[in-house]
């Protein structure tokens, strides 16, 4: 039994508002249960050094946290002074993103995606991910709208949620109190039904094959609808 | 003429949702225009080490930016690491709402006041006063419902707004196109009709005291109708 | 009754002696009684990045002080890691200097100004703001007699002096013991008789128009002095 | 075909030499291939501040590389200024080690388990975790020969090697050449036949879960084969 | 020939003025010709952690540069942040003085010796051991005075001066023109006539044991001269 | 009588591995006693912005330890945050290096010497320089090889001893445990029978001349031992 009173397999509700933010040139606020993040993307018509003249875009990702977006206040970070935990779930957006991009079709230019956690309830870093993929997709429309790029360089969603096992059971989507307690959870990266990136952890404990299949089907029917509202919140 | 339209003496739309964040004691989300901040109150029953056993509360205040709230995307900052800005905005935040509390009352015990702004148009530092204000007075009010607190120690409402000189002229409420361009201007905090903190400052200019005292006339008009609206917000 | 007998709008002794040091284009000692602080001014041709070919000039400052300037051995601050306070001090003085400076006529170069404090009693960043003046336009005339400059771009002196509210009277010029002890304090800066920056603040505490007006009566009188102490040591 | 001429279910040449270190309580050199990592356990009787009194142990680790391990010299990091890539590896080392430790046998102690990579050919995150398990056990059992612990911690050895997909073939042990090219890596780490922890990644590509499995398949076989080494090194 | 034209054996001016600070416990200004060095020392009744209850005293050193002390304008350091020159500096000074200290008659508490350089021009380090010698004395005499020392800690001064091999010839005390043009130079401090510290280098050079016997027989001889000075200075 | 049973005039057992490192241009791994430290050589085709268009090559020289080199575990350092002990060490060994280079003949390239200590037991600064020296002529060699020098800038081995004051004797080459009790120790850098740096120091203590001059006698000895493995390394 969950705490929610939700199905093993049941994801909490998901909304995505799109066009949440005035400046960026593309945005959303995403809603997973009590988990809100606000995801910006800024579109840079430079690349990093180690990229230029390589005729290839550039995608990558900065994740914060208000203070007080959690039950207990947490000090600010900074850009160069992240905690690991901080850098870690970064890196996995900004590389869960760049699988979904067609690199040359962006052309040479940077977008960061911005994802800031405005309300926390476990489940960050999908949130960030499945609505980073929206404003990252708002921003390229708006180049192609403009003609700075041609052929779209974003075909499929990429999208994101987090299995473990609690209680025993294998279960979809867990909030912080089931997040706090599984002895194994998982992320799970797809885009166009394949798999982009498995993290799975078990700290002081360890998993079988056989329930690490069980979260990938878990995954696999979560993100199939994580899609449908992506594209839905583009159109 | 002012860019907006509006007479010199007249505010932008102000707007005050109280208790927009789940896990913090007082919160609210206050919309100056394009100008939005999320205050959020965190009560700790410790207070810095320089106070201890001195039977003497302690309010103190952080702000901060999301990357995109302005036109173009800034770099994130950190505790210990803020630029000179930053550092001076919420020292007088911080200043102007412990000159409207009674640290006898309040008991030994701090709250901090977090100013997020998600979008910036000009006049976010008045916007955080105001509304940290706001989120402070309903996480006092927990603590006096719960008993902690017997003699409410906020008794009026601490307002803020900005006044300048654009184009020769006496405005209020400066939004981002007149704040660019005024010679002169200056925060004004006031509570219960009297005055907190004046920061006036000309950059390659100067002024004289008659428009010294015509901003100030500004002043009092526009934080008499925040008092309201703080009052409200907070019934 | 001021702690040091003095009349309500009676300054420290005042004394400036021009070219203390033998390295920089510009430089004095000024002494308001027992506030020492060096001043020199440093001529760069090189300006900052974001004013280049602007054909503009830049002044800016840095404030330190030695660690046992003060009664108590404080630490060593560093560029880059300098506290709020430090950083809001060398903004106001920064930006007061170049509120009399004609960027035109200075040409495209930045002339630093360091003000460090050797000893302190109070006061001690209008002091800076005041002797660092003096270096800035000795500085100055240097570049004019070796031509590098034609038309002088700092004709009026910057002055500025603490006044406060100490025991329920209006002082000028506060010292150390004042300080500490005043609900309301402020800093005034003028040139030619004009507001450059006021700031007024008043921790736990609150103040009238009257009184600020008072403050304001004696800044003017105490400026009009150190002017021509300024005017003196340049000559 | 592989550029060392392996088979695909063939590891490089693993040899563990325990004891390399005069001071540490537990330590080896491990070589994996032309991957050489030096594993050193230090034990100490105080636990960081969040586990006092919690009866628990806890064991940690920090990951370096000699600045010439690398074909090319990278810049000396530190404790607290650690690259994402750092931090992330060293929270995989110290997990993975934790999930194979009975924290209450252990006792209130600390073990922090430093690899330090003197030369790399990829798979140093592997090299290290499995060369930690031989310098921790070789530390516990000092401790349990002391009398300071009673009954055994660490029952299995944890054991981790990197797979991949290379040339469209799923390999195991990826060396430098290999790593450079592979679309999907992953490394894999086991305990006593069942999974701690996987994490796999395709930057700009994506995998189905057949190849997932196969890659499990590769993983389980060689971590059996380390398990041997392991016991041999610490008999 | 000497650009100053002194003889191989000829110092600079020295003079000291000591009690120049007003809040030190102890204080002087060392001037060596153009280089100007403010000592202060600051009595901590506290030691560092790892001297508690030793029973033994400590003296440290800190030691700094005006921005504009030198012939260009410096950044300045900070505590935590400092040049590796600076701290070898700071390192030197503080052993230095803890050669000529007692620190069982000094009894558990610190001083802290501030060199400060208000302006350089070669040997700045030596003028900061010998003045800091005499700020020490004057701080070690105040506690004397009040009881809190028995018996004197310091009998002997601590005096240093440089010597270096200038256009061939052994000279001593280099100013600033001699000291970049110098092959070899070394600093020598003594006590009580015999040695203390002996560092000589040779930049991309070599000197023999003969031309080190002869900076030695300088440095003896003028360290007795700066003995003299110091007991003069405390008097 | 000293801890390890040796003669005041003898030196631990030396071996000096070469081309320890598969990857660095220049490499070895020195062993003095149970001191051992690996040292890289890496070249650079660059040199640092001051140097460019000079002509002349440059050495620099960085110096590390593994944080369980030593009896308990020290923390990391890093690049830009390293201890002043560790910045004191590091300006050594490149001085002394430099000492003995041709900067003419080396060109306008860089290379840069990695120590680390692997392994300490007193005299790694010293072990340092002779073995960097080794790796240094190792890189040279394979430019001259390959055509990049022509001339040799490295005639003569840079060779590096300690010696010191320890229970009233003077002794050569001290391990752990007569450092921590030596009242005077020093480190002696020659090169072709010359001295390039002496560093003798007192911590609360004084040594006479003749204490002086047979410390140098025991350098001068040992480091002409030095010499000849350093020529056979390299051979």
């Amino acid at each position: 039994m969950r705490p929610s009173g939700r199905a093993t397999n049941e994801m909490r509700t998901v909304t995505i508002e799109p066009r949440f933010s005035r400046h960026a040139e593309g945005s959303c606020l995403i809603k997973c249960g009590d988990t809100h993040v606000i995801c910006t993307a800024s579109v840079d018509e430079k690349v990093p050094p180690f990229m230029r003249n390589s005729g290839l875009g550039w995608v990558t990702a900065e994740y914060g946290m208000l203070p007080r977006a959690t039950h207990t206040r947490m000090r600010r970070e900074a850009k160069n002074a992240q905690s690991g935990r901080t850098q870690e779930i970064q890196r996995l957006i900004g590389r869960s993103l760049r699988a979904g991009v067609d690199r040359v079709a962006l052309g040479e230019r940077q977008i960061t995606v911005d994802c800031d956690v405005i309300q926390a309830d476990g489940g960050t870093r999908c949130a960030a991910i499945t609505g980073g993929w929206v404003a990252l997709k708002l921003a390229v429309s708006q180049l192609m709208k403009s003609g700075l790029i041609i052929t779209d360089p974003l075909v499929e969603p990429v999208s994101a949620v987090s299995c473990g096992i609690y209680a025993g059971q294998e279960v979809v989507d867990l909030d912080y109190p089931e997040d706090s307690d599984a002895g194994v959870d998982g992320n799970f990266i797809l885009t166009g039904g394949k798999l982009v990136e498995v993290q799975m952890s078990a700290e002081g404990a360890t998993f079988t094959r056989d329930q690490m299949n069980g979260l990938l089907d878990l995954a696999e029917n979560a993100t199939a609808q994580l899609r449908e509202m992506q594209l839905a919140a583009v159109a």
